[in-house]
């Protein structure tokens, strides 16, 4: 059987593991140019909670009764298309379920020689090149800045501080844990990181981290953090807005202090971005973080819940700031 | 005598003309080097409120009693700089003063034949340069999509609409009376534009306006109406910040509806920049610009008050909106 979990109710606020329900259908044949998958690792990610809601944020929302929306990576179990054959590594968009069937639009095909399979899902995937194209691109990090990254601990907030090392720059980080903090600097090498769950005073914690204030700031959270550290901002700041995580279950009408003056009066640049406007430039990035992960120069860590049908408590509790790196459902069909 | 304006006392909240104080002094010498100039015309503009707080803006502050900061334009009156000879006109930074001295850097030399010297304080000025990159190289404003700027019948905001028809954009327009609305809509060709004092529904109103939502929103004004704006913007929309003049007198602590999430979901980019950024492009601009006003395409209006004693009392009735297109002092002592 085939086992997935489906949306199940629209969420008011935090969703709960009752907004999900687990479904047992037959395993799916492939049709003519199509190829069933075996999912063996499933990515659970922030920006899944906008799917949840009825109105579209970026993409469309998830249907009720639709199984849930998420890339995944496992092995070609079948083939009836000719660019794939039995045994083929594969990520893809397969959803959360055991098994999918798919004509291979949109499918990478991974080299499991030159890393885990699980780091398309995470390093050397979308999380990785969101890293990668928001703070060089968007946020034009260069050598000898100070660059801040909220949700610091988390996939993509560690990856930024170690491609922004790489470049020469000086990194503070923003997490929720002592264990957190610790990881952060002694095996990532950030210059300092704030816990933010042991201050209320964000701004003068940050300012003392950064006595020459930020010049880019990787946004991930939102809320009162985000607030302390626009107030540090240098005179041409950019500002990537990568998530903010902290508002996702928010009411629609969240008020915070207006940030317009600060972004006029320090001539900022503040900018949403979404990884797929740099797919014509994947190709140079995945090249770049495949090096940085085998030179060692980028490493990353995996929070693993094993088990299709704890995908739910998995992903909530990423939402939670629950997992170290990226964090991945195993699933053992395979 | 050399009547000027000096910075009385640093206002709080909206200023007001006792923040001001006129004072004689003789009429200065100009040195080795230097040259003197009769002021024609000054300027005042919204920038200058920032000026007076005791706080650093984007530019330090005037201290209290010296001469307010501005531009201004006039003639040579005695040189002692070979660069400059007695009868040119010219413009700089002369400050709320009838007379001025200075060995002549920053300063532009005007030819009245091309436009008349006023201009040079508006359309073919800082305004209008800051119009020209704001929309242009900021904005990224392309044929086909719609503007929307605020503070529409100012000088930095008449010209913005103009130079975004010149462009093949849609211009909707915000202004603060009929007469403006009419202004902007019969004699400079908006498409539309929404009178804000005149409704309390700003995204309702701008909405039905906006039918294509909006790709720039060239932003003067901040709170409420900005807030509304950022409702309707398109995905990848461009909001140039040039001035939040809603909130200059404002306390600290602002308000307002959280943008970050908009800017996410939107993938926009926000911003803030100064005319000086683009120093080294002011030829092409003003090229541009000269070429648009000669050819009737860019009209500007000028709102004229004469003496420099009225300097005060035409610096707040512009800060309220008083003036149409560019407010002016006029001085008399040529």
């Amino acid at each position: 059987m085939n086992r997935q979990i489906l949306l199940a109710a629209r969420p008011v606020g935090f969703p709960k593991e009752t907004d999900f329900r687990l479904q047992e259908a037959p395993i799916p044949e492939p049709g003519e140019g199509e190829f069933l998958v075996g999912v063996r690792w499933l990515s659970v990610d922030p920006y899944m909670r906008g799917r949840m809601n009825a109105e579209r944020s970026y993409a469309p929302s998830v249907n009720l009764g639709d199984v849930m929306v998420g890339g995944a990576a496992g092995r070609v179990l079948k083939s009836r298309q000719a660019g794939f054959s039995e045994g083929d590594y594969v990520m893809g968009m397969f959803g959360w379920q055991e098994y999918a069937v798919t004509d291979g639009k949109g499918v990478r095909k991974l080299d499991p020689a030159v890393a885990p399979v699980s780091t398309s899902l995470g390093v050397l995937g979308m999380p990785g090149l969101t890293a990668y194209f928001g703070l060089l691109t968007v946020g034009e990090a260069k050598a000898g800045e100070t660059v801040v990254v909220s949700g610091a601990a988390g996939a993509v907030g560690s990856y930024v501080g170690q491609i922004a090392k790489i470049h020469g720059c000086r990194v503070v980080g923003i997490a929720g844990s002592d264990d957190k903090v610790k990881w952060l600097k002694d095996d990532l090498g950030f210059d300092a990181v704030l816990n933010y769950k042991t201050t209320t005073d964000y701004r003068g914690a940050l300012k003392e981290l950064c006595p020459q204030g930020i010049d880019v700031y990787f946004e991930n959270v939102g809320g009162p953090i985000s607030d302390a550290a626009f107030l540090l901002l240098n005179p041409r700041a950019r500002v990537p807005v990568c998530g903010q995580v902290a508002l996702y279950s928010a009411g629609k009408e969240e008020m915070g202090p207006r940030l317009l003056m600060q972004i006029l009066v320090k001539q900022v640049k503040v900018e949403g971005f979404l990884v797929f406007q740099f797919a014509s430039r994947y190709g140079e990035g995945l090249t770049k973080l495949t090096e940085w992960v085998r030179s060692g120069q980028l490493k990353y860590k995996e929070t693993v819940t094993d088990g299709i049908e704890n995908a739910p408590q998995a992903f909530l509790s990423m939402l939670r700031g629950g997992n170290t790196g990226k964090q991945l459902v195993r699933i053992s069909n395979a």
